[in-house]
Formats: C-alpha cells, sequence, structure tokens
C-alpha cells in the first residue's frame, strides 16, 4: 500500500508514485531473485541426500551410511538458508505463490520421518526415493510462480531459464536414481527400465527451453560441462537393454559418480 | 506490504495469507473496475464535448453554443468522480499505471485553456478536435494497464472487450467529428476523406474483439443497438465519394443525430 498524500490531479505527484513504485519492485525482484537461488541449491541438496539414501538402502544397509547422513546434515543447512529467504519474501509474495509455499512447506515437514524410516530401513528404496521426489517436486512447483509479480520480460525470461534448467535436472537426478537403484540391485525389471527411458526422453525440451531463455554465459557452461559423457551413455544403454552384472554394487557407484557428472 | 509475524515454516501461516492476499485482490480488482468505469464515463463525455465544440467552430459560433457549455459542465461533473476514483486506486496501482495516469493528467489539466480558445473563436476546429482526441488518447492508454495486477483470465478478458469497445467508440466519434467538420463545411477535401476512410476500417476489429471477450448480454446489447443504421451508411457513401450539398449544417446535423447513433 502506499501512503501517498499528493492529490490525484497532480501529474508530478503520480510520477514520484510511479519512480518509487519502480524502485521498490526492483527491491521485490531481488528478494525473488534469491529465493530462486536458494530453492534451487536446496532442491541440489535433496536430491543428493535422495540419492544416497537410495544406495543405503538398496545396498542393504552397506554402502553410504556417512553419505546419508552428510547429505541431511547439508538439506538441513540449506533448509535454514531457504526458510530466513521465505521469511524475507513474505512481504512481496503473491496470493498465487503462497499456495505453492505452503503447499511445499508442508511437504517439508515430513523429512524428518523419512530419514529416521531410512536409519532403520524400515522403507523400500524406491518408497524413499518417491518421497524424496515428492518434497522436491513441490519446491520446484514454486518456481514458475515467483514470475508472477514479474513484469520485466527479459528478467521473466531468465527465471523460466531457471525452472527449464531446475526441472532438466530433477530429470536427471531421477534417472540417477533408478539407474542406482537396477545397478545396485543387479536387474532392471520392465518398469524400471520404462521409467528411466521416460527420465532421459523428458530432459531435452527442458535443457533446450533452458538454452533457448538462459544468459550466454550460463549456457555456455552447460554446453561444455553438462552433456552426458562417454560413461554415462555406455551404462544408459546396459541399463536400457541387458540385465548388468551382479558387481555388489560397484557399477552403481561407477554410475552415481561418472566421469562427467551432470547433477 | 504484509506484516504476518508468523514463522517461514508454518503451512498453515502460508495458506492464511494466501487467503487474505487473495481477499485483498478481489478489493483491488472491484477498485479498478470502479476506476475503468469513470474512465470509460468521462471519455464519453469528452466525446460528447469534443463534437459540440467542433459543430460550434466548423458554424462559425452560429450552432451548439449551449451544447458546447453544458458538454464542458458534463465532463467536470465526471472528472471530480473520476480524480476520486484515482484516489483510490492509487493504494493498488503499479508503476507503470501511474505513469499512464500521470500522462493524463497533465492531458486533463489544458482543458480549461482548451474551452477559452473555443469560446472566444480563436482555435480552428481541426485543432481543437485534435486537442481533445489527444487527451481521449491518453485516458484511453490508462485502460490496458488496469490489466497489469490482474490475474484472473476471465475478468482480464472482460477488462480487454472493455479496452477493446472503448477505441473502437473512440474512432467512431472520431468518424464523427470529421464527419461534422465536412458536413458543415459543406466540403470534404482528399485528406479529411482519407481520415473519414481510416476511422471506418479501424472499427471493426476493435468491435470483433470486444464481441469476442465481453460478457455476452452486453454483446447481445451492442449487436441489436449499435451498429450504423441506413442513415450513416448513406451519410458515409456521401462523405467518402461526393461534395456534400451546402445547407447550413442541416446534413451535418443529421449525421450528427441519426436516428441510431451509435456513441
Amino acid at each position: 500500500m502506499n501512503n501517498t498524500t499528493g492529490h490525484a490531479h497532480d501529474a508530478t505527484a503520480w510520477l514520484q508514485l510511479a519512480r518509487r513504485l519502480q524502485k521498490q519492485q526492483l527491491q521485490q525482484l531481488s528478494q525473488l531473485g534469491e529465493l530462486a537461488s536458494q530453492l534451487s541449491a536446496l532442491v541440489h541438496m535433496l536430491q543428493c541426500e535422495r540419492g544416497a539414501s537410495n544406495i543405503y538402502l538398496c545396498s542393504g544397509g552397506l554402502l553410504y551410511t556417512a553419505e546419508c547422513r552428510a547429505g541431511g546434515a547439508l538439506v538441513d543447512e540449506r533448509l535454514a538458508l531457504f526458510y530466513a529467504s521465505l521469511e524475507r519474501a513474505r512481504a512481496v509474495a503473491g496470493s498465487a505463490l503462497c499456495w505453492r509455499i505452503a503447499r511445499a512447506v508442508d511437504e517439508l515437514a515430513q523429512l524428518p520421518a523419512l530419514r529416521a524410516q531410512i536409519g532403520r530401513r524400515q522403507i523400500a528404496a524406491e518408497a524413499a526415493t518417491e518421497q524424496f521426489s515428492r518434497v522436491i517436486r513441490h519446491l520446484l512447483n514454486i518456481a514458475p510462480q515467483l514470475n508472477d509479480s514479474i513484469d520485466d520480460p527479459p528478467v521473466a525470461g531468465r527465471m523460466v531459464a531457471l525452472y527449464s534448467f531446475m526441472q532438466g535436472k530433477e530429470l536427471v537426478g531421477q534417472e540417477r536414481a533408478l539407474g542406482a537403484l537396477g545397478f545396485t540391485r543387479g536387474e532392471f525389471s520392465d518398469s524400471l527400465r520404462q521409467q528411466l527411458v521416460d527420465r532421459i526422453d523428458g530432459q531435452q525440451p527442458c535443457f533446450d527451453s533452458f538454452q533457448a531463455l538462459g544468459s550466454p554465459a550460463t549456457v555456455q557452461l552447460f554446453r561444455t560441462q553438462c552433456h552426458a559423457g562417454l560413461d554415462i551413455e555406455q551404462l544408459r544403454r546396459i541399463a536400457c537393454t541387458r540385465q548388468p552384472a551382479a558387481d555388489g554394487g560397484e557399477t552403481a557407484l561407477r554410475w552415481f559418480w561418472p566421469a562427467n557428472p551432470t547433477a
């Protein structure tokens, strides 16, 4: 609300108000931009924790015990920053954004219970991965709504680029989790294989949109650093066409930490 | 700004904020809707004053002396309501809307000087019409910006319908003013004729867009009441194809007040 005391027929007062609102809008923009960064960092950490928990559960608790604990701690660190950023964005959020934040915050509240189940291995790897993915999905749903209050087309375009990248990266993350599941088990069911293929196919449109709207420097970085390497393509072929060798999780780790990781 | 004291990780607080913002948005919507109505009524009165002043000046001060004065008084009445509505909308206006309001308010401030010139017949009819049209143009420029803060697609669509209708109606008004000029003078120059044809051609796209987005009842009213009648089409043909008879302004008045006026 603008408590301006100028009169309605005073053109100068309207111009001053316009300038003040424009300045306010830039501040809002910077707060929403910061929230977008925090969101993206939190999702990244959740993707890591999801992957570590997946390997831990698939290996029957033999692998990645420490990584699970570390992953959880890193998520909690990011979570505190994310909540602080949400608190600052509260004053500039529109109603649709608030609905999505409420939904995501509600999902985030389930994390401690999920971790307790994972620690006691009282949940199947697929179910745990599904729960992490649901939290991430609701966090990602916040991103497009950040554009609601942005009427600067170049900035709005960069926000869409970020959102597209986050979506593509999440599909990469899901592909990794599904692959880890199959390689650790030494078996890819038809359904698992289909899910894997869907995740691989879905990535391209997201990264196309990112490359169309992202800043030249970021797009350049993506082109040189983030393409699936030879290692990944070989493992993708194995996962999608034949049953891998039972090797006590060795291929799973190679799948999870190839020479050129994307996410 | 929302001074909510709830915490960032409290989903219920976010839901409550979302509902409060939604309610605020409905109030804003109603204020912007009221401003749109006042804007449309003010433009209508300015169109009437423009027409009356035009006939007054073209007839060398013989016709429409009283109508000019009455037209000015009706505009001033509407102007007071418009300013009051602007004052109420100040708290919900965005920066782009404020810029346009400033521009229009600045133009409105020139009205008294214009009327003084018209009263003393110190300005040519075409120049006076042009000045009224500029004021109206800047008022109409406010309308599309009202949609900035509206994220309800049906309401936004109705706003576009209103704006399209106002644009079409202004072209009708300009056509009337140009026709009155020619008929009162008993002569249509090539340039005047071209301007007339442009105004007639421009109306259709505006009214098409209005009919596509307006409420069924309003569109129905438009279809039954607002089409150019036989009278107007005959006079349009005369204006666009041959020189009218010199009849001391009789045809000008028939042009201005046909059986079925559109604006």
